[in-house]
């Protein structure tokens, strides 16, 4: 018997190794003659890098970047295992949690980290670029990340524009001659799982704004600022940044991409099954099993797990999910091709003590999921 | 496929006929052509008539009795189906949450009130009687219930003896004869979990004391009282009721029933499944389901999913089980016969949200243990 073993991390608590080992130990205590096939998964949120690392058997590295607020902060990054690929997270240079939250403000932020991230990936010789781009505090429409390759966005004085969203309504002339040239040669694939657009009531200021720390004011000046970069963009490059959905990612950073000459936005969680090549290890699979921290009704927007079972489906083969929790609109995931979920709490207790209870609850439960396929299987042979 | 669901109630939330059926409906969900039976069970604790009642579609009553303090109070009791048995629970009449935290004083306490209730159903005709003990505010050796039965107990004046454990220090006479001549042919039997001996530091007084509201200086009191009143009985009737186990059960409640003529103590839930013949149902069983509000190492000893798992296993049946929640020391319970065990809570939640949403957690549950059930059974039999 073959188990492949698939989840995302729990946030907050266990990356998708450490579930993925605490799933594969509770089966083993049932089903120990089974062969195992642990593969940390992500989507493009928070646990990208971890995961290909952990999954591809690839490298971390760390490198002094610009934060939202200008200061200097160690950012970590990935190198899949066959070194071909650079594995960058967004938030580990322009987050959110990098700001006090007195201290958010999108007016101000630049995302110039994650550019600075990509040129380091540049320098180590790296020519293809997963990027993931959750957790921003940026609503600059990716424009710091464009300074730090070389682009210059200056003002009807010639002054570079300053940091943050607010300086894009000041844009008058984008020069893109002193871009990095490696990025001729470069694919950037960015894992984008939101439709937005850059501007409007769907897009990236009216949607995002707020949980970054821009006032209602804020957000319109934002919004204004954003559509007078797109009109620039489309004006003097001929890009149209405005229409396509997902530009409005990442405050912008989906449009901001888009001036770059290899990017393609793609389902985070596609690009991990095929960063990890879960297909294959699924191939002769008699059992896959998924799980995430919390599973509910929005899951089947391009999470993990439901990502994991599509594919297993697609490979006729049964999925269950393991998960931190479980939403009373949850059952949409049976539709898309979850059989069986089981979350892990075994008693009430306070969220601390619950994270902390993970690792042994998801092997409780695990074992026991494992039990019941056992006796499952004993008594259907039985009865046969 | 046949489904046999015997279940305990979950306290405080959902009587054990409610649990049945919330479990059938997950399951049905999945496996809508399975036959099921329902038996909904219980141990000698709380949910013993609603159990029984509910199983053997008996009838409830309800009758005026003498609470702990004195004053009255309605106590409810049950008949089996086939109108042979009373059905009793100790606490109905003289349990302690009849009595306000600040007014629970073993001292004065009284069992007059299940005697009462036996004498209601020896009126009814019944003669036989099954009697739950457990949740007493009492420590009176059940000298009230023998009270109330005809049985007197004098001091040295010749004065009846007050109500409660401590006036038994002054007991110097016992007369058995206006004892109701009917329990001559009355069987009553007992369900008695517990161990523990009349006196001593395992006894009644000394480990159910303090939870009834006795200080420590109470405690030794009341110890020396049972003591006085099992020298007296060896005494003047010739029966021991210092070295049985479980005399000192709900206040030494199990030690007065042995001056009755046919008391047997039992295991309760043996009872119960004699009750509700739950051998017959599981006979032709594929699953036997069971469960209970809180599983943990103490399960082991007594209770219901125990219980019905002994006697699954016995006849050779997989047996799960599917808990409100589900402690760290559980894992006992597998070598007791239960396969495999799903606790319900979906999320961290107040308890009484939890509570609240137990019907819809265990339907979600066994759907999925359904489904888990299904598709291995599928997977076993396609991998022949």
């Amino acid at each position: 018997m073959k188990i492949v073993i698939a989840p995302d991390s729990f946030k907050e608590s266990l990356t998708a190794l450490a579930v993925a080992e605490a799933i594969g130990e509770g089966f083993r205590r049932i089903l120990p003659q089974a062969q195992y096939r642990l593969v940390p998964m992500a989507d493009g949120g928070e646990g990208l890098v971890q995961s290909i690392v952990d999954a591809t058997q690839g490298e971390k590295f760390s490198t002094q970047v610009t934060a939202p607020l200008g200061n200097k902060v160690s950012a970590s990054w990935g190198m899949t295992g066959d070194g071909q690929s650079a594995v960058i997270e967004m938030a580990e240079a322009s987050g959110l949690h990098l700001v006090p939250t007195d201290k958010r403000n999108p007016l101000i932020s630049t995302s110039y980290g994650t550019g600075e991230l990509i040129s380091t990936a540049l320098d180590k010789g790296l020519r293809r670029i997963i990027l993931g781009i959750g957790g921003s505090a940026t609503n600059d429409g990716g424009v710091g990340m464009l300074q730090a390759l070389g682009a210059k966005f200056v003002d009807k004085t010639g002054k570079s524009l300053s940091f943050g969203g607010a300086a894009l309504a000041d844009l008058a002339q984008i020069d893109m001659s002193g871009l990095d040239p490696r990025l001729q040669e470069t694919r950037i694939e960015v894992a984008c799982d939101v439709d937005n657009p850059l501007c409007g009531e769907h897009g990236a200021s009216a949607v995002f704004g707020a949980q970054k720390g821009a006032t209602k004011a804020d957000i319109q000046r934002l919004d204004a600022a954003l559509r007078h970069f797109a009109e620039q963009v489309q004006a003097q490059l001929g890009i149209d940044i405005q229409t396509p959905k997902g530009a409005g990612a990442a405050g912008g950073m989906g449009g901001g991409l888009m001036l770059l000459p290899q990017v393609r936005l793609r389902s985070g969680v596609q690009m991990v099954i095929e960063a990890v090549d879960l297909a294959a290890a699924i191939a002769d699979a008699d059992i896959v099993v998924t799980g995430e921290g919390r599973m509910d009704g929005q899951s089947v927007h391009g999470k993990t797990p439901i990502g994991v079972a599509k594919l297993a489906k697609s490979a006729g083969k049964p999925v269950i999910a393991i998960v931190g929790s479980l939403r009373e609109d949850y059952p949409a995931v049976y539709e898309a091709g979850i059989d069986a979920v089981f979350p892990i709490i075994r008693q009430i207790n306070s969220l601390e003590n619950t994270l902390q209870a993970g690792r042994e609850n998801l092997i409780s439960t695990a074992e026991n999921v494992a039990r019941l396929w056992q006796i499952a299987g004993k008594n259907a042979l039985r009865a046969d």
